[in-house]
């Protein structure tokens, strides 16, 4: 298999009056479909995967999968902190034509999730799925963190194809490249740093702002790709202010009221998550205005 | 109803080689019948609730409620960042007996899990469910924590029966006594300051600790009962050790090892978790040993 | 010596323009002299000691001791990251008349400030100055924490009398009080668990409510020790807003501004603290009527 | 004034039985002065500045100018909480020889150290003092973060040239770069994200590593500067280990080694730091030589 790389957006899930619409991904899809991005991540952190069901999850996944031009690589989010469950949810998703699977690191008994419980864990999942798995560290959800010592191990796993690391930690991001393999994948996980994991050993990223504006993310790939660095941070830099707006700011709520104001379906996300109020929407307006995006 | 009290044990759950093992279960309960235990809670985070899938957990809860003597309540744990599963679960498990369900906060969104999301989540859920029930406050695992207000709010709630407040924080703790109804309940959730608890408005506790020592958690309920507040700072203090070494320090494994080594059936916990090396269950013996509990 | 206990309000600094006005001192100390406080603290953290010069702290310290009532004991706050210093101030203000010294915790290089580092700290201070030395634990200010293994050693020391533990955690408290011998005082550092500490092994209070609330926080220990804990814990509960409010939420400005609402010297804090709003103002006055104290 | 940049090696105070020996730093400073180093850094954190007596700093001061080729910058560390002290000993310093004065946010009373907090004191102290002042931001040992609107805000100061950011955040860097003018100095704080923070906005670095591998630091910033980005990246990488050590891992402690190690003075730190330990000293001495330094 070839080495994973490009940009890919963490499609929010189209909810109506709280239950899942498929049909609404149809109008989503289509436009991302003529957009350089080289897939689709379904059941991120953005999906708002905790709140869906097991069947919601394949219903989901067999929508994405169907609108999505051939091309496309579709990477559906399996993990939870049963072993069990993310190995039958990633067979199942498998099944359905996901392409990889993103695994997120178990987290609850947070003291004890060091080096030996995630290789435990990863080795376990890896070695029992049809399709890659792709490492997901993402503190600012989970509370903890994978050392660079966890991620070199679980390199090594022939089924295990790159990790998205969700932190803006560039000095672990560039440890994750380069204690790794050249055909093990480093995922910038925010937009606040893609520039900054491009230029440090990141081969693409999974990154909420790829949503809402993802020629811009395309594009910051090819500037750094083609040495045009200046040109690749001056385009980050007018991009963070709505990056952290989709993100920090208003989280899940924020970015699908952007979809909303950008042409896309976005809706509102699943209790106990809460829509933006008025005064919100407002600036988040202002904010993607300024940026250029409308 | 009357208001919740007394003391009760966040009971272990049984596996061998990795799969539930209820018959394992008779032995347990039958010890902890002859205590002054008020009842058992199935599926805390002693219980290894995350790791369990949703038959596993109906299963589970029958043979507890079949061991358990009459007299005894059986709250279970049925919490989830699901609205729609925590709903459904705790309704089966009202059918199967269960007296309250233990509902731990949401928090996957950390930054955006407020006092109106918890609200928001702990009122659809009370709404809808047959059986009262007890909020679960536990920022060591889920990295938030509720606040006395959005406590004070949710007691309000006709079927919100209770709070477990599973930190050492005992100012916030009588705040939530002193913010709450006289009928509402605030247990303290770990030994290390069950004294301290009682003394500052808890009716009671779930503690761990009440696996292995549920005569001495008991016993320190009756002394401050009775005035008795030397003698039973005296015995939290000579349990300090031991309750920290099947908490903090080696988690549900050390729970686990301490009741074999205690007479009592514990086994190994589920991967990721690990099960204790021999140096650390040497480490484990001596303090059990020293805190006079063989 | 006798062992330390009681309760001492750590006194704000007199500042007009910025300027130390040690003549604004009589009138406070005039008021807490006919009160039943044990003593005074100066150059505390509520003194802004970091902001005060070598000099002014001799001049603050001799002029408590002149108004100061012959029976009242003077603890000076002398601790700095640099033992010279420390040394050297602790034996300037002793041959004023301080009869402690509070020596907080150094700080600075905070992952190398553990046991061995802390004991050798206390160790060449208690070593060298002529006044007995109480340690002073504030991680909310210097970001490090004692351990209870660290102070049961340096309770050894015999020229160290106590501990002023100034966080809300009461299980360590309590561990500082079982594992120390009898005559070390564990004072505890926040009014917000006055009860609470005393209730669990500690011998008095340094507490920033003393300073406007001096009769509450003898009461709370007059309570506690004649056995009426549900009076102490209501009086503990009457306080918790106030203590708050010229605590965590206002800080020093918020104790300074409540002490001219209550007939004493406050005035503003130095910079680069600032002064309450007025809108600020406004709401520290209701919370200070709330509480019964004007 | 041109605008600052270069890479500057923040000294360690060079010390004999505890006690200043100015003498030692001859050796030192001349072999930095054979190097590309922009200039020195007195006081900073690694020179243990929060150990020094204000007499001790001018001696030393003075000592490092006098050593200093005439074309190296001087840049003396001078803040503290006070503002008076602040002001004084940076007017001292000035009048020694000191080029910049790099002032570190005070941080004392952390949760009240804000913007409004931080601009009033960054700006009493830069409108009274003879030469410009470098903001100082280092979390890890301040426990505070300046955030890019308070830079940006003091930026406009005409007497404020730039600003350290101590942290990994390389967010943070570029967001402090691109909202300050052109001539406005970021320089990044550690060799861990040298590049990342060259190639993100960043003038130059004040780094521990630049006292034991002054060419390496150097030459990443040539690279960068001549867009040989791969070449800088694995040289930064080939630093990570050593710089970890220096840093993170053994601190000042481990930087005074390493110095010894490598032909230049380094000593032992002043208590409580603790020197290291033989076993310490061996892995350090296998880090060092795997990176190439000997």
């Amino acid at each position: 298999m070839n080495k994973l790389s490009g940009i890919f957006p963490p499609i929010p899930t189209p909810l109506v009056n709280g239950e899942l619409a498929v049909d609404k991904l149809e109008l989503n899809i289509s436009k991302w479909n003529q957009t350089g991005l080289r897939g689709y991540v379904v059941m991120g952190s953005n999906g708002e995967a905790v709140f869906l069901t097991h069947n919601e999850k394949l219903k989901l996944t067999e929508a994405v999968k169907k609108h999505a031009s051939p091309g496309k690589l579709l990477i559906a989010g399996t993990g939870s902190e049963s072993i069990k469950e993310t190995i039958s949810l990633t067979n199942e998703v498998a099944g359905l034509g996901a392409d990889y699977a993103l695994v997120v690191t178990p987290s609850y008994y947070k003291s004890e999730m060091n080096h030996e419980s995630f290789v435990t864990y990863f080795t376990m999942v890896a070695d029992a799925v049809k399709i890659p798995v792709i490492l997901y560290n993402v503190p600012k959800f989970t509370g903890v963190d994978m050392q660079a010592e966890t991620v070199a191990k679980l390199a090594d796993h022939p089924n295990i194809a790159g990790v998205k690391n969700s932190t803006e930690n560039i000095r672990q991001l560039f440890e994750f490249a380069t204690s790794t393999p050249d055909d093990f994948a480093v995922l910038a996980g925010t937009a606040s740093v893609l520039y900054n994991g491009l230029t440090s050993g990141a081969a693409g990223g999974i990154v909420a702002l790829a949503n809402i504006a993802p020629d811009e993310c395309v594009q910051i790939l090819r500037l750094v790709e083609s040495g045009k660095l200046p040109e690749a941070l001056t385009l980050q830099q007018r991009m963070i202010s709505v990056n952290n707006a989709v993100t920090s700011q208003y989280g899940v709520a924020g970015l699908k009221a952007a979809m909303d104001m950008l042409g896309y379906f976005g809706g509102d996300p699943r209790a106990p998550l809460l829509p933006l109020g008025e005064r919100e929407k407002e600036v988040l307006k202002l904010i993607i205005t300024k940026a250029g995006l409308v």
